[in-house]
């Protein structure tokens, strides 16, 4: 069974509270749910996390540096200036996917630069929370190829 | 049922042949019978198109304007500098989905920036010719959410 | 009696219809009219044409070479990197006046650089339909002088 | 009967006398009896100033902004930096054009950055002293529309 | 008695008047008022001044030189590049606090540079006219610590 | 009564012992003591929080975000590249006010930039350990107007 | 017998009418018989193409593909934008040279940057049509050496 | 006999007071007196002129076209913007020399660059008030090569 | 005896585990071994620490302030952006030795700006693990010149 | 007879020895060889010189500028900087080559720029040792015309 | 009697051979007599060099280190990217002048910069040879204030 | 036994003279004597050069090519632009070591960036005359691991 650890960056907890016209009306909690459910369909075990530290983000990925076949990252605001992160996701060294719920595209300029994606196998932006749910879809096409 | 137009960019023609190393072994014919088969999955009506020619494009963007219901596009190269395209997506005022085989953060300088992701609705880019299932998979979650 | 060619760039067709609150409501078709009105009043020979492909507008301006004493021309977004056409205007050797409907200076970060500027004897930017109509009028003054 | 304050920035009364390679041989007080007569003809109220203090052009913008119906400004080389004269013309809060009498696109580097343009209606640049014509004519048809 | 100049830079007599989303619907005598009123309760003795002209400005900042302890400007737009006023300030060699009503900082890039406040004790931004009243509360602590 | 939390970013704890030719020689603890004393004149009920981790500020503004009526914060270093903070800051939608003991403007280049004040209601610069007592009584005015 | 595909790209056609000053006065009929006289005396088979369409520029890629051993490109203005071009140039996969009739270097900045020079093996610039005449040498060599 | 039009910039008449380690102790009555001795000494008629306001010097610059054999011009601050200054000079037709007190390549980035530069014949300084003088010598020999 | 605090930042706890090609095959607990060891030879006492939290970092700084005599610090990927980490530095006013293992010169673009360097007695950097005992012979030779 | 001076700058003398991954594995005195029996073919004279000395290369463009109708210059590194060696050339006023053994514009970054490219006739780049014997074939084309 | 060593940096030695539009029609050793003639009058002793190479003016900078008390330098195209000469006049440490001939804010982007002017006493620049000849002046009136 | 070319670019032989605030007040012999005992005592040969001339350290690093097995080079100035000097030590092909005296880190701008750095094994800086010994320690562990 592929095991994937799920992280959330910074400020993602407020879901659904926080700007809901850029990051839908969705709350976290059912977000959790929504990607526990789609995991359980293509049989995937997820662990989900999130902090609000740099810091623990890079232990979780350090801890589940074993444990985990894959990483679904939404960094946050940390995409676009967390190095150290984007150090921990190139040591993991197994598949990385980053996800964004809102287009950054579409965002301030500074959004329009992650420095994560250049470690990750791919990158998904824009969907809302599906944005997850398409991560999760991924993982499945790519360990089924 | 869910009409989508699913159009190639420059060059795409060439898959399977072209750098396979980045682009991968699949050839362009399995990647449009892939995306049709999901289609069909998904109950998702498709039209697919390529051509090496802006123009072209921006043609058939404005033809099948009332036709579709939402855009697949992988630009090419054309990515990277073509705002008549940008245009035109602009124009067609319905969910775009801009999809990258690549992952175009980890490549040339040049093609870290889009100048279609601020009118798309999304990105997906670095799962191979699985970018296109998964633009196909965000189709449906969007139009059934 | 003075000939000018009006060239009409991508997505130039779609007027009225595409973003009305920046291009305003008038119609290509009405947009024509007018131009070929306001033609006769100054007694104006105009020949109009419009494409999506940046080729299609060099051939248009090599073949209307010896014909058109002025070219009018909207080059689109493709004011904002189309080389090929500056340089089929500066190879055309006679005046040639740049018209865009909205003010690109009022707008997106790329839209305020034209590479077509340079190459012009000037530029209308920001009335509306009645850009081309000022156009024709510089013309007449031009050529009246 | 429509009411316009038309202004002439610094070193625009040395016109016909000044490096008459790029500003033509026309003087100031030919311009003017210019603007005058087209006014005339398209039953127009003007009032022409010039000034060479930033502070002077200013206070006039003030003075006249309960008569005027639109400005029509050459800023000079105040186009350049002037964020001053921008407020004041925002401040305006009517139509305002823009006019030059060289095409500025096709000098100094300096020169192509106008930072009045962003909160002028439109743009009229490089058809000599015409240029001051032409937005007189788009004036009219701007209010009779 | 502490002794303060108090400058207005060009356009802010439209106070009240000027897009009252941005700078409130307060108007300049009021805000006068209200410096008068606080200066008062702080028992500082106030000289409130306004100009267009960056000339004037800076003959009031040579003529003030002796009488003033301190200077408190809004320099308006010349924020932005007025190298003269910076010079002028400078010279003053006694405390100056640059105000702003708005938050340089949320709006267009070119007002996120100050060329003033290297040369300032301080800066207050984006309380409204309260960032006068706050300046003169800054000055009063100041001489009174 | 109005409730404020203040914030005060990494390395604010050594104030008066660190680089006190930039930072005065008033230590953290009186600074607290002047922040209170304020508070109270003012009828502010304040809670005061120092962490040297980003996440922690983060967390804190999260937990206080129902309690507290407006932020007050000297973001210390992470002021130049935390888009974390900014982050929780502008989910938190009520005002903020981003102070600083030093004029940053007048420091090294990487500290003229600030990315948490675009999100801010206002700034307050270069005062010493007085530009949070103006904080505070910004917050009052604002309160009361 | 070596096979070449020599393509001209947009306005090349107009050799010897347009600016004679920078491209000389060969004409674009004499141009080919000079290159197909010297491949003649060094026995390569050349194709020779003109188009002012990107899009038609790479289809001839793709489609003397398998024929061409290599190809000789004067990619006029598209030099300094087209990267679908340069995509087509990389997946043809054998050895490309880039001509310049004129010295690119020596002419306006934009003119400076060659998108396509990193994906051919060599560029020859500035000696007007013996530019042509010299990269047909160069194949010669290369494919002798 | 040779006439020449030395004009002082923005807060030049503060000279001897202002930041004397960088301009120095001579005053602008003393500088002024150099001045008109030296011009004695080479038979040199000179009007001297100083003004806080860019409108006034070019106004100046304006009256004294047809007097002025050459002009001498420290521009103080306005150096560095000025481009209405600039114009103005150039309009001039005549020699001017532009003459620094200090060595502004030593000094804040910002005044490492002189929009006055390009059209001035020459620049000197770093001289204290001898670039005043030295600039005089620089007429005397220009008129008596 | 001289006190040393040796501080790893983020990831550095994976070395001999994380990209070999880069950072070599001896792993964390054989470098600080290596550490005490060269330590004990040159009767430097040293403290030895990692965390992959910014903020664990600068509070073992401030922590460590009376006792050290000097820090060692490699910062790992907050060598890039952490300007609190630098201000924790700075505010140590003792000697800091900055090290890396790889040559940071050597890999991308956002690796060869340090912000820490300025802040530092002096940069090691490439010399695999030996950076560190450089950094140990450089502080024993500094405290016994 | 026509005479040519062939210059070798930097490293040149290393050939063979040198990165032969990217120089080729032809000696410098085979390249010389090369160039010289090429020379006689065209009847062309040479003299050729290597030096490391950008004085010296600069000595011997003055010494041998009557001698030389033209010069071939490969200038290694100095490409990139040396304004010096461009101001000698320039002052030969004869027709320069510049030529590269590999295509420097597949390389680092600071080899796409070349200050010598805009004083030469044209460049020839990337062809190897060839890159010279196509210089002195364009010599020939050139003296021939 | 004081002491000066004039240094030409490359190139200089064409003087009147090279683009005498830009440089002049004096020649070098014209120059150099009126050097002379002008030291003399104003008793100064000048010892006059020349170099092609970096690395001899340098050497000439340290040899005459004691017996000069200043240095007039035109360091040719070295003013722009020489900064070992610059570091030599440094280390100099007496008054240094930059001269130049021609005018550099003219010419050239590139010719705008000069590495060298931050470590002179003052510069010269745009009077012919004539800005030796100030130079000269320039130190006599240093020394004789 | 190791063999070592110490390489000192330009200045360096005014070490102890030269602003020695920056560079220390150890002079060049003592320095030299430093290094020979310090290679004694690692049991280390070295060879010793300095020069002004950037074409003589590249005579020097071909001639010791064979000979040394590593090099340790302080290049002065041409640290920040010589990629001649590059070139050599990327020809040397063995251990390069870059030395600075001073932290060129805390300096100005221009000594941020060193283009020798990619091309060393690495970089110790800031340690004053220590850096040196540091390196031969370094060479000394690297050859000994």
């Amino acid at each position: 069974m592929i095991k994937v650890l799920v992280l959330h960056g910074p400020n993602l907890n407020l879901l659904g509270v926080r700007e809901p016209n850029i990051y839908g009306r969705v709350d976290f909690q059912t977000l959790n749910n929504l990607i526990l459910q789609k995991a359980k369909e293509r049989e995937i075990e997820v662990e989900i996390k999130q902090s609000n530290f740099e810091g623990q983000l890079i232990d979780w990925i350090q801890e589940y540096r074993d444990w985990a076949d894959a990483i679904i990252i939404n960094p946050g605001a940390l995409t676009h200036y967390s190095y150290s992160l984007r150090d921990a996701l190139l040591a993991f060294g197994k598949p990385v996917i980053e996800v964004h719920i809102s287009n950054i595209y579409k965002r301030e300029e500074f959004r329009h630069h992650s420095v994560i994606a250049p470690v990750a196998l791919g990158q998904i932006s824009g969907f809302g929370v599906n944005s997850y749910l398409l991560a999760l879809e991924a993982i499945f096409l790519y360990f089924n190829k």
